[in-house]
Formats: C-alpha cells, structure tokens, sequence
C-alpha cells in the first residue's frame, strides 16, 4: 500500500526505485514549467472524456474544481513540487486526486504520459513561438527607426572587410530587417507543425475508448490531429525544427553584434552604445565593453550546441517512445529562453545606438570606394566590363604608390589608363555619385532604400 | 600583359598568386557543377542587359552561341577547367570571351560573382529541394505499398524496446509515412524562401546600370527578388534552413533503419531484406548484413555534421560577403547527394522488405502486451484508471512469477485482483481483440489504418 | 556615491545598466558553483601579495578571517547572493569589504577577473576531473566484477547485428573495460593541461606588482604557469578538451547502453535489471522500462552539444578576453554533472544485472556462428582461404535452405562442399571449440580473457 | 563461378548486389588513398603467418613479390581500381591472386576487412599525425619569427575588442605560440592511442590460427595491441579524439584569421600581408582581400562538422562492427587534409606579414590604456585597490569629455580625482613604462617577450 501510494505504476516491481536513479530519471525539476499548459490539456481531455460518456459530469466538475485549486498553488508557489512524483504530470494528477478523490483517478483514462507530455510541449512551443514572432516584428521595428534617420549616412560597405563600395547605414540596416523577415516566415511554417494535436494516442496505439480526438484539438486551438498514434508520441521534429529557426536567428544577431563591437572599436569609432547596456572592467577603470553584442555572439554557440543535442537524441531511435526523449526539454527550454531574452534585449539595445557619420563618411574615403564606378563609367563610354576592371586596377595602384584616392589624381594622370576618362569623371567619384546611382531594386540609392524602409513599415502594419 | 591573361583582378597587384594559396582558394573542382546553372543565369542576365539597352543585340547573339558551344563542350566532357581560373564562374566566361571576343568580356557587366554565385546556388538547390521532393513521394508510395498487405499483421508496440500494446505492421509503417510527409512539407516551405533572386546586387550595393531585375527573375522563375542587395550577397539561410530539413529527414530514416536492422537480427526475424541489399563478409562465410540502413544510419551523422558547418560557417560574419561562404558548396551539395541517394535507395528496398507475421505475433505475446486492456476493461466496469492499473501490474507480477500470460489465468486467478473481473475478459485479452479496440483517428485499429492509407494514396495522387 | 556602492566599475559610466542587461550579462546564478575555489586561489593570491610585500601581515590576517566567514556563510546557505554584483568574484569580494575593511579592497591587486575566473575554473576543473577518474575506475571494477563469472558464458558475436561468432560475455564485456581504460588516460593527459595557472597575468598584460606566479601556483598545486599572459586570459582549450573527452566516455556508456536495451528486450532476453533501476508507466501496468540506459544514450547528444556550444563560442574571437567566454561554464558544468551522475549510476547498475546464458547461448546457435571455424578448418587441411571462405558459403546456403544448422548436416552432405572434410569438423563446428581456438592476446577463449580480467585488476589495484 | 569471380562473399547469395547499392557501399573511391598503408600491413601481416607456419616462405615471397608489382603500379597510376571490388582491400587481394595465384588467397588467413581497415587507418593517422606535428612546429617557428623583431613593438591590448592596455606585437603574437605549443602536446598524446594493433582480431573475437600480433605489431612501429578483439574492430576512438585535437587547432587559427582580418582593414591598418597570399575581385578594381584568413576561419566550420559527424555516427552502435563505420573515412581524411593544408599555407604566410607600428602605437593612444597604470600607481602610494580603481574611473570620464587623454590632463586636472598624484605621473602613463613595469613570467616587458621567446627557441630544437 505505501509502494502504491508513492509510486503510480508500482505495483510490478519488487523493490523501490533507487535514490540515484529517482534523481537522474525526474524531470519535475525542469518540466514544471509546463503546469499551465499540462493543465490546459487536461481540462480539455476532461470535457471530451464527459461530452463522449466516458467520465461523468460529476467527475467533470470535480476535476475542474480540482484543477482551479491547484492553478492557484502553482501561480502562488503553494504547490508541493515532490521529486517522488518523477514529472509535472504525476505532480498535478496526485494533487488533483487528493483534492477531488476518485474524479482525479479517473482523468488518465484514454491517455498516456507519452501522448500528455506531447501535447504539453507542443501547447508552450506555441506559446512561444507567438511571442518570439512579436518579439522578431519589435526588432525589426526597431531597425527601422534606426535606419529612417540614415538614408544619406555613407559608411563604406565591406567585403572580405576591405572597403568595397559606398552604402548607406540605413541599406546596411536593412540587411537586417530582411533576415528577421525571413527568421518570421520561417517559424511560422514551424508553427504549422508544431500545432497538431497528439493526445489520443495514448502509449503509442491509441486508446479502446471512444474518444474524439476532433473535439479536443479545437478546444486547445490545434490545427489537426497527429494523424498516426506511433509517430504522434516519438515525433521530436518540432522541437529540431524550431530550434533550427531559433539557431538562425540567433546566427543574425551574431552577425549584427559582430558588427556592433566593431564599430564600437575605437579604430572604427562608428557608434556608440548608450552606458545602461554596458559594463566596465573591475580592474580598467577606462573600460567601457559592448557585453550585450558579446554575449549574444557567444550564446549563439548556445543554441547551436542545443540543436545538435536534439539531433543527436533522436537519431536512430526505434519507435516509439523511448526514455532518451526526456531529455528534448531541457535543450528547447533553453533555446526558447535564450531567444526570448536575446531578442528582446536586442529591440531594446538597437535604441540605444549613436551613430557618428564624420566616422563612417572618413571610413568609405579609405579604400578606393568608388573605383567600380570608374569602370562602369568606362564601361558605359564604350569598353567591355573587363578591359575596364583591368584599367582601374592600373590606376588604383598607381593611386596607391603616390598614397592618395582616385579622385586626387588629375585628368592627365587618370587619361593614362584609358583615354575614354574626361572631366565628367570627377562627380562620378563622389560618395554620393556613387551612392545615388544604384538606383534599382534592393540597391542602395537613397530613394530606394527609403521605398524599402516604407514596405517594412507596411509589412510591420500588417497581420501578423 | 601575361598576368592580365591569366587573372581577372591582378592589375592591382604586384606579385602573383603563391601556387599553395591558389590551389587553398580555389573552388572549380568542386563548384563546375554548377555549369548548367551558371551558363542558365548568365544567359537571362545577358537577355536583360539587352532588353535594358547595356548591351547589343549582337553581343547578346554572340554570348548565345558561345554558351550553347561551351554547355556543349562541358556535357561531353571537352570542357578544359583551369585551376588558374578560380571558379566555375571565371572558366565559363574566359572560354566565351575566347569564343566570342568582346560580348564575353560584357557578359559581366552588372554583376559580380558575389552575386552571380549566390544566384547560382538558389537555381541549384531548387533543382534539387524539386527532385528531392519527387524522391520523398516515391518513398512514401513505396511505404503504403507495403503498409497495404499489413493491415492484419499484428506486431507488438514498444515503447522503451519493452512489449507495449500490440499494433499492426501497417501502422507502424504508416509512422514514417507521417514524418515523410513533414518532411516534403518543410522542403516546399524551404523552398519559398531558396527561390529568390540575388542577381542585381552586384558585389553588395547594386549597380550603376539600369538593370531590371525582376525580369531577370522571371526568365528563371524565381519567385521574388532578394530586396537588399547586402542581404543578396551574404544571406546563406537557405543552404543552412535546407541542410536542417535534410538532417531531419536523415534522422527519420536512421529510426527507421535502425528498426529494420532490429527486425532482421535472428533474435527478432520480423523481416528479411533482399540479397540485393545486402553484403557478406570476407571472413565470415555466413554472413548476410544489412549494409543499406546501417550505411543509412551512420551517414545521419555526415548531414549533421554538414549542418553545423553550415551554422559554424557563418557565426559572427560581418557584412557583407566575405570569402568564408565559399565553404559553403561542398556541405551542401554533400547533403544534396548524401539525402538523393538516400532516398532514391531506400525507395527501392522496401519493396524488397520479406515480412514474416508468425515472428512478429509470437513477439507480440511476449510481455503482456494487452495489459492496458485489462485495465481498461475494469475501468469501463467502473473502477477509476488508477486503481485499475495498479490492480492489473499485481495481475502481471503473478503471472510473470508462473511464467505465463495473463491469458492463461484461470478466472478465478484474475478474480484475485479484481471482483471486477468476469469471462468476458478473455476476448479481451487477445492481441485481435485489442488491435480491433483502438479504432479512432490515429489509431491502430485495421480500419482506420486503411482509411489512412487510402487518405495518403489520395494525398500522392493530388498536385506535388 | 550610491552608484559607487552598487557597482565595481561605475564610476566611468553616466547611467546604471539596465535591469534587462544586468539579469542577461550576470553569471553569479551558475558560477557560485565556483565559490570554494574562488576562496581558495584568492588566498593563495593574498598570502602571495604579502610575501611580496605588497600587502601587509595584517591585510593578509583580515582577508583570511573575512574568507573563514564567508565559507562559513556559503556553506550553511546564510550567504546572500546578489544579482546586482554580477559574478561569484564581487559577491565574495564585496562581501569581504564589508566584513574587514579596506584589507578586503586590497585583495583584487595585481589581479583582474580575467586571470581570476580562469583560475577558478580550472581549479573546479581539476577537481571535477579526479573525481571523474575514480568513477571511471569505479566503473571498470563493476565490469570486471560481472566479467569474472562469465568468461564461459557464450552469447553471439554480433557485426552487422548478425550473428559473426561465439564469444564470451566476459569477454564483450572487458571490450567496455578497454574504453574506459583510453577514457581514463584520455582525461588524465587532458589535466596536465588544464592544471596550469593563469592567475597573474591579470586584465591580459600581466600586471606592475612584483608579483610571485610561481608560488601562487605552488600553493594552489599547479604545475605551472600559463607562460603568455595574453593566452593565460583568452584560453579555453581546457574547457573544450575536457568536453570532447567527456562526449567520448559517454559515447561509450551510449553503445553499452544500447546493448543493455537490446537485451532486455523479450525477443534477446539476454539480461534483466533489477527494478530498483527500472520505472513503469502510467497507463500499462505490466511495463518494466530500462530508463536509465535509455536516458544515457540520450544524454550523450547533451555532451556533444555541449562541446559544439564551446567550440562555436571560441570560434573567431579575437585576443583577448571578450564575454563571449562567459557562456563557457554553463556547457562545462553541464557536462561535468552529466559525466559525474551518469559513471555514478552506471557503476551501481551493473551490478543490478541479471545474466540469462541459456538464451544467449540459444541465440550463438542461430546464425553458423561456427562457419568461419569451418573456414578455418579447410585452410588448415591446404586450401586456401578463399577458396575455403567460398565452399563453406555455399554449405550455408545449403543449411539455410533445409533451416538446419551446419553442425546438423551429415558428413556426406559437407562433403560436397569440400571433400577435405573429416569427421573430426563436428568438434570444430561447436560454440565451446570454436571459442577455446580464439587463444591469442585479445581473444575470445577463455584463457586469454581470464589472463586479461587478472591484468585489468592488476591495473585498478596500481596507482591512479 | 562469375559469381565467384566478382565477389569475395557471394557464394552465399541468390542474387547480385543492386548497381545502386554497389555505388552506396563501395568505398574504393575515397579509400583508396589507404593503399601503401594497406600493402605495409598486409606485408607484416603475411611475415608473421610465414614465421608461425600458417603460410611457407614461397607463399610470403610470392605475395612480398606482387605487392611490390601493386605498389609500382599504384604510384604510377596503372592501378584499375574496381568499383565492384568495394575497397581497397579487395581491389588490393584481387590483384595480388592474379598476379601470384594462391598465395594471394592465403594472405587474408587470420585476419578480416574489420581489423584490416582499422589497421590501415590507424597506420595512415599516424603518418598524418607526424607530419602535422612538423608543421604545427614550422608554424611556431615562423611565430618567433615574426615576433622577435617586434617585442618594442607596442599595441593596443584589447580586451572586449576595447583598448584595455598597451602590449607589444612580439607578446601578442606569442600568445598563439603557446595555444600551438597545447596543440602538439595534445596530439603527441593522442598518438598514443593512436599506436594500437588492432590486427589479429579478425572479424571480432580473434582466430584459431596461432598468430603472433606482438610481432606484426613490432614489424609496424605499433607501441604496442589492442587488447581486446572486440574492442578493436569496433573502436573509433583514435578518429574522434584526433579530429577534436585539430578542431581545436583550426579554433586556434580561427583566431589568428579573424584578428589578421581586421588588422588589414583600413580602419586598423596595423598590418598588409604580401600580395601573393591574396586575391581580387571580379568587380571592383580596387580590391585586394584577405582570402586565406578568411578560408581558414571558414573551414574551422568544416572540421567542427567532421567532428560531430563521427561523434553522431559511434553513438549508440552496439558492439562490434557496423557498417556505419564506413563513414569515419571521409570526415577524417578531410580534417587531415584541411588542417595539413591550413598549416602549410600558414607558416608561409606569417613571414609575408608587414606591420605597421606607427598605425599600431597610435590606436594604444586612443582609449586610455594606462588608466590601470594609474590605478595602481594609487595603489603603490597606498590608496585600497578598489579606490584608486574608483579615482580613476572619473578621471577617464573627465578626460574623454575634454577629448583628451589621461597625459593631457594637468597636474591640477588629475589631482582632484586623488591628492596622491604627483608630476612622476606622467611617466607612468606612457605606453613604455607601462610595458616595461608587467616584468613578471608571461607578461609583456620587452625583457619577459624576449626570454619567452629565448625558450621558445630552445623548445623548437628539442626533440619533436
């Protein structure tokens, strides 16, 4: 009798689970965070079970009372989280049966922990996935407000981190709005697969009462049912795919702290980032250290790390369910803790930049931003794309060895390379020639990036 | 003169390429596969820049007929690649400029390889995520194929490798038609955002030519533009989202392998795999392995490794191109081949899967498989789950201390264990019995395991 | 002067960081695991200090005596952690001031965070790993516990999971023991690595006290000194060393652990666990699960996550420090207490095994396990192996299609295959002969595996 | 008999193997750079069966006979490698038996493709192990090189990528020495277990012939056999721990490239490495980028990915062989090729970097390096750590509203923030004297560089 009490499936066994074992096997200490939803799930069993007959109304109400009860603890820190109870599941189930007797015993008819804690994760994935989705839209918002006040703010654009062409700060801003952009598309086609309904697939065959399963995926606002009772209790490829969206998010925001910490370098001096998302040294007084783009570089090893974790856990499986799949909580947990927290800190922190455009301006003169657009002047005057790629770089190191810019040479000099060159060459070698002049689609002329920021807008004011 | 021949860039430079760091940085032995797209993108390239008046309708004629002569030189294998040329990109267009003249050295205008690349990539990968997809459906039809003629083929469920409840073979088999079906979901989806085009964002900024892009993307059915030309060059989402996709799909595989290597040990003999499939040893005369899923199963871990290339590849990556991505190509054409082989392989061994029913019925009346049954019978007799449960694990103990099925105690056994208990029980007990009991969506039951295969029959003959 | 108070490096900074960021950038929730050793090595820094004369005996007694009480308080849980002094280091440290004074103030001399958390860590480390390598001994003496009894229990020798040939349990067991032995070692080379001290090198340039490295790192029992400063701060190799040797010896309890699952599946039936490691199910009364196998194999892609979040989070970083570092405990500690929890329970469950040799020995006689001894045979009479390797295939085919073993053919019927054959082949052909032949250094024969069980305590019973 | 002709296994098979399957499992196509790896064992083994009798000396001089044949005909590319021979074992054996008829049929006596492959591999690391251990000291070498000419060389030290204090180039630099110095260390240390017989276990348990392996091992320069057959064919432990040493090894140079990279940006301008290490652009003109620091921080990705590739591929495979074990092959042949490539062009490169001190001297002066100088100069004149650290911190902020630094403050400027400050100041805020005062081990005085690189030199002339 005492075995029964403590254990809910003990009545096989001929000795007690070891400590050791009862430790390294609960997952109560992680998986309580599932309560809400885990309770959630059970109300809309409860109303099934009654609605098909197969617990009373009685039962029903006692149930719900039971479950009120036990919301209040938890949202209260009342509740006596046991270890002994192994899960969140058996934690509440046990509560529910003291509260309200033989109504709690019979809430488990028809389902199983496996389809239950399904379901559970499913339900908070959901629910985070919504958030995380408004969290991504806040970003980009934020981005945009940024980036309105710069269309005319030239920095040079990089590649290989060699000055390539001129852009403004807004166009390299926009960069960013676009792969958050497809950072939401991508979670919500998660979305779809997160949101089906596995509970009525009991242990793995499904059950012999005459549930509706229908009945319950419209009460928790699922999408549709797990069509496969095996696959609905061993299917893990929610959890690996939102995590692979939340690893690329998170490789954007690595990329735009990689830049933000950059530029803060004194060398670059391109921002500044206000002090209240800063901290200094406890031995260099001087200090003052980009730790929220540091960090976030850093936990996007994190998120990778739980990706593996995840595919390495399911891999070569057997169905269907098998103990290893506990494990999936802890990496998801995390990776949706991690994005939350990334995210909104982030929305928060892109307010908080200072742009020095004297900086960036001095920058794109460094490098010989504009030399493409000689060639393409060259070009336009008559020679083919590669004669003129081949004259610039004759000029660039020409200008190189007398350690000055294209535009500092004279005509003379410039007619050396190609004697197509004439006195129009002077303007188009400004920055902002350069810039103005890439005046199409996804191009940096201001018009254009200004027609973007106005599609975000838009986009932004859209449905989400 | 002799280094303007041989390099593209090296008018600016003063010392040629070191052989080691030619032979480091050069992609054409891996990237000439993507010739055909190369010469398809450059092609609708050159179509624009005529249409847009950059260049002649004669020199849009010529850069035609070399293209058609050089698919032509590669498809017969006449093709010279030079490792001195870099990339597939610069042997193309150098072997039109010989056959051609000044058109080749045009062809290039308006473009860069940053982007030129990033465009031949996406028409790659869609080419592939649409054979890929074909691959998927021939698999799943292979799998209800074999599902169809198992409908009554009882086998028992594991959960934890422990007997669970007896389900039939085509249920269990129809599990992997459900993560198959995922799987060709999140491809399409993947899709969506791989068939988008980077063309016209030049080396980062856009070009100063005024180029349409969007008519670019229709002649090669792109749906959209990439609309930020930073973006365009450094984005390598779609390699990283398709990569996960493909891990995904590597990981229902290896289950599924790891099952039928499971089955065709003589300990479980569920299954024979055709000798086709199989290899021997070179020691052990005996010998008949299962090299397909076995290879199968560890070649899950080539693809995951692949992803986090991917993800390690561009973690912290400033804007905009830098020549990291290069590193992208060969993890993924790895996946491409590793996932089509995969597929293709595997679409056709299941059609030379041997099936033997009497191992997997003895199998399933080892372990007490219709235990949950008898619970649920005294649950329907009234008795709450919990107390049922517990009533039948003491019910198991006896028995399995008697070495003996629950089936094989006399009525008056089971009475011990519940009062409850009359002689309709037996029907209960047997594998039919429970099988026939689970009959609601999802469910094991014969007759909605035959809905759902003519469902998914249904599903494979609808649009792709 | 309040924000003096709060905060060690304020006095630069316009305004206090956020809440956000104080709660993101903290560390103090996971690194007060670091605590006893934080104390540790600042004493031996202050006892230094004062050696040196750069703080006086009675700074030393002061620090000494705050430090007492601050152990006190962390171990009876009275000390109060606060989130607003970010890490273990300025909790201690503050706390230290306001217990004695300026001595507590002059503590962090000559010394920064950076060298500090180093210091700590791989004191933590080093200890984390002693511990570690006496779990693995541990382990190693369950295996050759069980091993010793069994060096005559026959069971198949799988490759392919097809039955190869007869070995002993003993000796599939001492395979495991082999392992553990290069785990072992493996960890051990590690820690010369990781007990180097870094302390001294300070914020990255060292530091202008005469200060005494040496012996600090006497004192703290280092090996020695990190001999770069620069590297002493931005060095993470030992965190990331220490991991992969961790995801290897898990890797090792995963294959383990996927056998202990096979053979507790009723189809092998080869073993049973005790129940006091098994748990059951909440829904199928007779399920006996092996949980703690199946949690260890899942576990296994929780290290290898692990080890990608550190190799992701080093990857690219400039010298020296940065706080992307800071994201290297968590993984480190993760691994340390999976690594730590899963040698305990694993040491203890093998214990917990049951052996069935009559189903194993059942199962070495399905499958010609002795069919290479036929090989053999024929090679010793003259011919060659692979004719010999060809003729015996062919009698196995024949055996195959009567469903008879080779050893049920009469000697007319081998004879076809080969007429080499003499009766003398039945004692050959059987599970006892062929195992008693393996008699070399590695072998499966009995003798060999006793000599090496006696080898292996002889091992355990050395220095560690 | 074709049957027999084709295969060395198919005597016991109905039907050929598919061609789809063939391709699938074949490995000769990467395996075949095994060959002299494979003739070299095959050779040792072939005198040891001579020496025990198994073979006669005809048959040894027969096979030493073909083998030389093979080998010849292999380095000059007259091989005819057979796809349907699966590998190169068979490809090997077949060819030997034509040439030398039946003494080529016995080779194989005693051993199995599962102990040969492992054999062969280990033989193959080992050579790549010694050269790369060559190379990783070329590398230090041209470190000390590079940095012997910079030790008054002074830099900003960053820390957070912010100006913390003043080191020279010659410590920094140095820094990698040391991170170099653990990689060899590291993979000395994993030779050892590398250096293993595994030859004479056969396929899993050993063999019935009276083979020697101490002898085969001795003739190979093994230190020494596997001690267990089991273990041996099935250990993949050398291929995992080695490709972990060269991630480490890659994240090392990952560094170097990142801070080579930024260094060469304009903004830095600390250094330009020699043309011949870099390339252009098709596009721009103008460009000259850093192509091989790039390459080498993309392919750390690479080894990453090799890495859990064979961490994911040894999960959970129960003992012994799986074909899964196929797949160790390519990911570690392509870490070895990529880290022998990666050092090779690296210790070329270091000697075509050209600093740039004037650039360098003048970021140390931006960002108040000596600011920690100051402090502890506070400290020195007896003011508590965490004071002088407070003092000095609105002395910063003092100075950098001003837009000056710390030395361009007056006397009575600096006085407000401590009365302990008096005009020896100023040479404490110099970068020399801060240099020159962090004159302990592994800090960055002129006089503790140039001994560290003193030992640094002594260390290269030891013995490898």
């Amino acid at each position: 009798m005492t075995m029964q009490d403590k254990k809910t499936w003990s009545g096989r066994f001929t000795e007690p689970v070891a400590e050791l074992v009862k430790r390294y096997t609960a997952s109560v200490e992680f998986d309580k965070r599932l309560a809400p939803f885990d309770i959630h799930a059970s109300l809309a069993h409860a109303q099934m079970l009654e609605a098909c007959g197969i617990i009373t109304t009685q039962d029903l109400t006692d149930i719900r009372r039971g479950m009120t009860q036990i919301e209040h603890e938890i949202l209260n820190d009342k509740f006596a989280w046991s270890l002994d109870l192994e899960d969140v599941h058996l934690n509440i189930e046990k509560r529910l049966t003291t509260l309200v007797g033989d109504a709690g015993k019979r809430l488990h008819t028809g389902r199983s922990r496996n389809d239950q804690v399904a379901t559970d994760v499913r339900l908070y994935l959901r629910h985070a996935i919504d958030e995380l989705h408004e969290l991504i839209r806040s970003l980009q918002s934020a981005v945009i407000d940024l980036a309105i006040q710069h269309t005319h703010t030239i920095m040079p654009g990089y590649t290989h981190l060699q000055v390539a062409q001129p852009v403004s700060f807004a166009h390299h801003l926009m960069a960013y709005f676009e792969m958050l952009k497809r950072d939401a598309e991508r979670i919500i086609d998660c979305r779809k697969r997160v949101n089906r309904l596995p509970l009525g697939a009991a242990a793995l065959a499904g059950t012999s009462y005459p549930i509706k399963r229908e009945m319950v995926a419209e009460l928790l606002g699922f999408d549709g049912v797990c069509e496969n009772s095996l696959d609905a209790v061993s299917d893990r490829d929610f959890a690996i795919e939102f995590t692979a969206c939340a690893a690329l998010t998170m490789t954007h925001l690595s990329r735009l702290s990689e830049e933000l910490i950059l530029w803060m370098n004194p060398r670059f001096d391109f921002i500044d980032i206000a002090d209240r998302f800063c901290t200094g040294s406890s031995i260099m007084p001087q200090k003052k250290n980009p730790d929220v783009p540091e960090l976030v570089r850093g936990k996007t090893g994190r998120v990778n790390g739980n990706l593996v974790t995840l595919l390495t856990l399911m891999k070569g499986q057997p169905l269907a369910y098998n103990k290893d799949n506990q494990e999936d909580k802890e990496p998801l947990f995390d990776t949706v803790d991690t994005l939350t927290q990334t995210l909104r800190i982030y929305a928060d922190m892109v307010g908080g930049i200072t742009v020095k455009p004297a900086a960036m301006r001095e920058a794109a003169l460094q490098g010989y931003a504009t030399a493409t657009d000689l060639a393409d002047y060259l070009v336009k005057k008559g020679l083919p794309f590669r004669d003129a790629h081949e004259a610039v770089a004759l000029a660039v190191r020409f200008a190189e060895q007398r350690n000055c810019d294209l535009s500092d040479l004279k005509l003379e000099e410039l007619q050396q390379f190609s004697s197509l060159i004439a006195d129009d060459i002077y303007s188009v070698l400004t920055l902002e020639g350069s810039l103005a002049s890439r005046n199409h689609i996804g191009g940096t002329a201001p018009q254009q990036v200004e027609t973007a920021i106005a599609q975000a807008r838009k986009y932004l004011a859209g449905p989400n």
